[in-house]
């Protein structure tokens, strides 16, 4: 379960860094916090599936890309 | 969201009928609650992804496949 987090954390920092924006951009963009951000992509944070398909979503991810190979 | 959590529990519901599997036998495989199970199925629980996963990989669904199209 930590690798999934991880994985998909990783994938949303990725793909926000190639869009130029900051956590706090992403943050603003999706009603979370920036702190909550930053835990969501380094894997700390279980989030729920509402809120990782919101900042998936704001970042181009659709959900299948998001789980790809999981 | 509400569609994502329908469309989830209805591929959930479809691969554990394929399978023969009861939603006892599927909460007892999960060790979640039978209820819970049905919930899921009928899209009216915001599952978390863990559970979400654990419940898909037990009826052979990646979670790639149970997000397709979302």
């Amino acid at each position: 379960m930590k690798r999934l987090f991880k994985t998909i954390g990783k994938r949303i920092a990725e793909c926000r860094r190639k869009l130029n924006y900051s956590q706090e951009y992403l943050a603003e963009k999706t009603g979370l916090h920036r702190n909550y951000i930053g835990y969501i992509e380094r894997g700390e944070k279980r989030a729920t599936i509402e809120n990782i398909r919101n900042v998936a979503y704001a970042v181009g991810l659709s959900l299948e890309q998001l789980f790809k190979d999981f």
